[in-house]
């Protein structure tokens, strides 16, 4: 599995799903090509799905967002007869490498997430309508939904058959969101999981795992009622019409470095490092959000997010080996608080609010992404409102102090926004200063008195907003053996470093799926109970079942 | 590592501490010998520890609540020159299988738990008084404690070298109580923990890694003032002299079966499942907590207590195919009742409060237990009051319903006692019921509305208190069927489904130790980079770092 893989895609090349529209209702029907999984090796049966399968649904639940701003219910449904969806293609699990299988989870996840933030933010309410079997990741989709109907035909039925069949985990969410979104009772719910053959019909409602379960007949009636109900409930202001998310502008060098408009990946292999510049805006910020509207994806907050979006994805993915995402900023800090500005003073324009919450969503991806994060406030840098919270997002952040020699850009200084102080929480539903000054909370009050000001480094390190400033004495030399000594040390422990740092304070479903479950099945894909040469995985669809080590650990 | 490990020990047998008492100080020597490893192939060098070295200290901190109720503030000290304590021995988790590492940790962190719940449940504080070089678990047992002292002798340090000099996690609770308890900054934490060298005197104040740091002069005199101040705040009440933990009654039969005065357990290694039968009492409640002081540890609610936290314990380390733990109770349940209720009548007694809150740990330990758990209500048990606590930790349970040929026994009855709503609470806070009933609370009051009522299977099923309910006709197939097939599952999956349903609800610092960190721990000590021939934890100690695969997952 080396091929380049593309988190761009547009419904012009899409093979897997289809949207219609009809008011503020579409309907998403899910419909692979079995012959179009990402890889060889394996067909995508049933609805399974692969990671091209997700990144497509991932584009279809973006675009709803910008694109259809009428939509106010999204039923989820298949366009295949008798299967809803089977969940995830086993035989690409079995033949996928650890990295990829915990990458590949961690995208869907984050897909699944943005169903329900759609609800919650947007009042886009996604409605699964379950027809046919529905089992694993097929559930764990229709989990993330606001709503789930299932047609009482006897036969469909909602499943999740991994820990008997596979032994693994149902762990695109499935754990977590059976017991603290659903609240299935915890017996109850161990006695699902352990079932390969799901459950049906009224026990089905009775066990919470459904939110309706209707008779075959009324079952398009109760769809559409159901689909009525929500667009008339949501919360979502009138919209006008939406804008199109036109394709990125990418240049792809050989050596791993990307060139987009705002940002630009230096991909340094043999230090294991990627280095992410992001550009500040070339322009003054638009003058009103009828401007903003007419720049629709070409306005640099929104095509910034993207560019920066895309950027981690792809190195999430086709750089494995680059253990260290280093982040950098240059451009005018007023400027990009000009353009932030504008949206923040319309936040009830929907595509200002929309253009919000998709940093925040980018900016949670960031959180979540399983490289050590340093940022450098350098001379010349624009760390300022959005840009700034991505120096509570890193592990640890390095300043310059103080002029340097032969170096005529504006002195480094970081710029606070009233958006550092709520625009975007993180999963655990704080803000990052919030998280970061868990220990001295009044500190996140002095912070928003600066709001504003140029900070320079002695004021930005006295207000504990930068791990350390550094001199020119001291600058390079610190900066590189930091580097070079993270890049050597042992990338799982890393890993989980990162992941318990990364998010003290409260937990919410989301910190639990990506802390507690996501840890659990990363262990499960490493024994060979699951993944080795007599595992469940492996031996699928031979009728044969795992040879387990039974040894409790 | 095959030999029987043994749980129970006394202050004659010790090898590794020391505890001198003054009044209502005590003070813990951490004084590990080198040469009582648990295990051959490894020495305990610098009060580095195994799981022997904490069996002896779960003893210490057990016998401090019930033999020496006088103790309100504890420091705990190294009785070696140079070092506090190196943490757990190197060689020993290089050479333990993935098993033994994973048990030993949670032991290790259920220990911890025990000084802070000391300090926050009996008034007895811990405070930690370092001197020496205090890296990694010995860092981690500092962390534990209410408070800690550091000498600033221009040595002494504390340190998280795990990750950077064995890619390994702090994972008996460090990262966790760094973020949450201590609430060291993320960026500070980033860098803390990536360091072999630690940090000592000031800097350790400033970036709340310890609280207090005392010039060398100054050291035994700051920790015995501290000592005297948390002895004169202590919440504790006035004690009397204490009771003697007197050595458990146990008989091993070859088979692995173990029969304690009150407990039976026993093993079938074939069907990989062990029966752990309490009995209730043979005798009716002590009158008075004067009779109860006078039976001390013989009285049936503290031995039934220790007995089965013994038969847990021995189970998880010493029997680790038996995959399934299956529960049941006989006895009269009015009798379970009185007992428990004798101490309920009079919570403040310090020896009632005790013995509850030894129970809350031992109902905990279930909880932590990585095996499946069934409990099975038949004819004649007496699940009452804090045994009827039992079905509510397990994963499912099953209950007799209604008469069975030839079984002349009273018929299976559920027995809810005022301690199921609010003594018992879990390591989430929320007791066993509220959590069982997370997507119904009313239920919860439904349930509290029949305490001390006899539920028949109908009752108890209609209540939500069981799983299943089976008459004479199904009952024994189901049940074999059920631990049959529970058998056959892969124990990994088990353990990850398990590990993720049974605590839903609100996380705690507990439930994050255990969940998150625990589960990112063992995921580590699968991968070829720690525990790999060339990992980190095999080359300790050759002078050559690990070789690592350095792709990210």
């Amino acid at each position: 599995m080396s091929k380049v893989i593309d988190f761009q895609t547009d419904p012009s090349r899409y093979r897997h799903w289809r949207v219609t529209y009809d008011g503020p209702v579409a309907t998403v029907f899910m419909d692979v090509d079995e012959k179009g999984g990402l890889f060889e090796g394996y067909e995508l049966k049933l609805n399974s799905y692969d990671l091209g399968v997700d990144i497509e649904l991932a584009d279809v639940v973006q675009r709803m967002r910008f694109e259809h701003p009428e939509v106010r219910a999204v039923v989820l449904r298949s366009g295949k007869d008798r299967v809803f969806c089977a969940g995830a293609n086993i035989r690409m699990l079995g033949g996928a490498s650890h990295a990829h299988k915990v990458n590949f989870c961690k995208f869907t996840n984050e897909t699944r997430n943005t169903f329900e933030a759609a609800g919650a933010e947007s009042g886009q309410h996604y409605i699964c309508a379950v027809k046919g079997a529905c089992a694993g990741g097929g559930y764990e989709l229709a989990l993330a939904c606001d709503h789930i109907i299932l047609t009482d035909d006897g036969s469909s039925n909602v499943a999740l058959p991994e820990v008997p069949l596979l032994a693994v985990l149902p762990g695109t969410g499935g754990l977590t969101r059976v017991t603290d979104k659903r609240k299935v009772r915890r017996d109850l719910a161990d006695v699902f999981c352990s079932m390969e053959e799901g459950v049906r019909g009224k026990r089905a409602l009775d066990w919470r795992l459904v939110d309706e379960v209707v008779a075959n007949s009324r079952f398009e009636e109760a769809v559409a009622e159901r689909a009525r109900d929500f667009a008339a409930k949501s919360s979502r202001a009138p919209a006008e019409k939406g804008i199109e998310l036109r394709p990125l502008q990418r240049k792809f060098a050989d050596d791993g470095s990307i060139t987009y408009s705002t940002v630009e990946v230096q991909v340094d292999r043999a230090a294991r490092r990627a280095t992410i510049l992001v550009n500040g805006p070339e322009a003054d910020a638009p003058a009103s959000m009828d401007e903003f509207v007419r720049q629709g994806s070409d306005a640099w907050m929104l095509r910034a997010a993207r560019e920066l979006d895309d950027a981690i994805l792809h190195l999430r993915l086709n750089e494995m080996e680059c253990g260290l995402l280093v982040i950098r900023t240059q451009g005018d800090p007023a400027r990009v608080a000009a353009h932030e500005a504008l949206l923040l003073a319309n936040e009830r324009h929907w595509l200002a609010a929309e253009t919000l919450l998709y940093w925040k969503r980018v900016l949670k991806r960031i959180d979540m992404t399983s490289r050590s994060l340093v940022a450098l406030v350098e001379h010349g840098s624009c760390f300022a409102g959005v840009l700034a919270e991505i120096l509570f997002a890193v592990d640890r952040s390095y300043m310059m102090d103080g002029e340097f020699d032969g170096d005529n850009r504006p002195l480094a200084a970081i710029t606070l926004g009233a958006s550092n102080f709520g625009r975007y929480p993180m999963g655990n539903d704080l803000t990052r200063l919030q998280t970061r000054f868990l220990g001295e909370p009044e500190r996140v009050g002095q912070a928003e008195a600066k709001i504003g000001e140029a900070l320079d480094a002695e004021a930005a390190e006295a207000l504990g907003l930068v791990t350390f400033s550094l001199d020119e004495v001291d600058w390079e030399d610190e900066v590189r053996i930091f580097c070079e000594e993270r890049a050597s040390f042992s990338p799982d422990a890393m890993t989980g470093m990162e992941a318990n740092l990364r998010f003290a304070g409260p937990e919410t479903m989301e910190t639990r799926i990506f802390g507690r479950l996501t840890a659990w099945q990363n262990w499960i894909f490493q024994r060979p109970n699951a993944v080795g040469k007599d595992g469940a995985l492996q031996r699928y669809g031979t009728g044969i079942r795992g040879d387990f080590n039974m040894q409790r650990v």
